[in-house]
């Protein structure tokens, strides 16, 4: 139980904290802060937080302070909350990608201040306050990353924060968590941008044909490039050492197929496409989806 | 109403025909074979259809006769089954592809038959007899390609059948058709290959952790990339010319978002990922998907 919470940045992820936080009583005061004015309406039409309008104020006294704003606002909102948190607070964020932000706040060399950075893995293509909900965190994985100088029983605090919004913790380095995430996420995301850039063009007099017709493949990958541009932006800059190193591996492998087709080369087809049918099994083993057919859903 | 239809192969598409055709009374006789000893045992024991173990005997008298089978193994069927062809039969199939099928029927010079293609947009990760349900196709398109000497009566008359069946149809060249195909449905399976290629590497000591939290968007890719092998290398290898053209397209859309990332050039990404956010709105305003958020779910 903390005494108090505080959230910057309302949107899907900040305001479905706010949700959870209030509906589950987990500290005595929340606060929260928005830099959209539309936003800082809506939180105090739809909250009992206490919703700040300075950003210094919302993390005074805090024992809890979660960045969930873009990754290219941290350092903005860190140099004006640095001079108002409490002894001994523990920050942390949500953010996507970890590399630079902990470059940032090695930087700012903050003193009695506990960096233990959280990945909650939730979400959805939507964005804003409004499509926040508060089991967004339910049985999804939350991954922590501490710095050097966090102490272990404030680790626990913030795993025990995680686990009480329902979600299941996982310890990682900031470096593993980066790679990791660059193959389960980041990888994923650049891929469906090019295939819907490639597929959906304007120009195309078959344009509405492959709308119309998108249910063979395609429609999934229009929900994760509908994902919100301003967050991945900053992810893809972030994250961007990891990210292109993947993205060249990834093209090798589309040059395989793409060779295989071209030489009518059954054998290596065959064998390609039979090796990635045995990962959907560890991925429904390790219960990270349904074994229900997911194609033909209306 | 036809008096007699026959289905050849009986997968995961010809089973749930099956089923839909017997549920449904669309025909006073249903005929059906498949290949394998195994199938043919499992038909035996759950349908009521005459199950054959000749291939020439399952067309004798037949009205439609509907091919389910890999499109590798066309050529073969039609050799085996020609003779054996009623006057004036409608001759459809299920495949993804049309181009090189309809070269095959084209140089059979084949008398008195309707060869008209069917192309049900519908399917799960699944195969065999056993994965088919007989609502599999209702709500989804059909897309039908006529030949030339097919007449006007029989396109309507299979038109209805797919209707029947609760799918909507709609009438395409050959060659549009395989080219819409390979943007939505052929692209997306060639890149979730490679996707899942990349991502899951038996050698990274990481691998587990990749399964693990792979519900970051990864997890969609290996659905599409658990489809039937066997299917796919032949969709690749009989659609090679434009899967060829439209992943040499993908690939430069993919260089483009390198080259911003690389750049750190923050606008250019913006551009690209505000561009594939459009799309999604108009895939569910052709409601070929819903509005629901699809991330996050358990």
């Amino acid at each position: 139980m903390f005494n108090k919470i505080s959230i910057i940045g309302c949107g899907l992820i900040g305001s479905s904290i706010l949700r959870a936080v209030e509906e589950k009583k987990i500290a005595l005061k929340i606060s929260a802060y928005d830099k959209s004015l539309s936003v800082t309406n809506y939180l105090k039409k739809n909250f009992s937080a206490e919703i700040c309008i300075n950003i210094s104020d919302v993390v005074k006294e805090s024992d809890l302070v979660i960045i969930a704003s873009p990754l290219s606002s941290y350092k903005e909102i860190l140099l004006s909350i640095q001079s108002s948190l409490k002894e001994n607070v523990i920050l942390t964020d949500t953010g996507s990608a970890k590399k630079e932000v902990n470059k940032i706040i090695s930087n700012l060399n903050l003193k009695n201040v506990n960096w233990i950075a959280s990945h909650p893995i939730a979400g959805t293509e939507y964005s804003g306050p409004e499509a926040g909900f508060s089991s967004l965190f339910k049985n999804r994985w939350c991954i922590l990353s501490a710095d050097e100088k966090a102490t272990k029983d404030k680790i626990k605090a913030l795993e025990n924060f995680w686990i009480k919004l329902g979600s299941k913790t996982k310890l990682m380095t900031f470096e593993d968590h980066d790679y990791v995430l660059s193959l389960t996420s980041h990888l994923p995301h650049a891929v469906a941008y090019s295939i819907v850039k490639t597929a959906i063009n304007n120009q195309d007099k078959f344009k509405d044909d492959v709308i119309q017709y998108s249910a063979g493949g395609l429609r999934d990958f229009t929900r994760i490039a509908a994902s919100d541009p301003l967050m991945w932006k900053d992810i893809f800059i972030d994250n961007s050492e990891n990210i292109l190193k993947v993205l060249d591996n990834y093209s090798m492998n589309l040059n395989e197929i793409k060779d295989a087709i071209r030489n009518k080369d059954s054998k290596k087809l065959l064998e390609i496409f039979s090796s990635t049918k045995k990962v959907r099994k560890e991925i429904i083993e390790a219960g990270q989806d349904t074994d229900k057919p997911g194609f033909g859903r209306k």
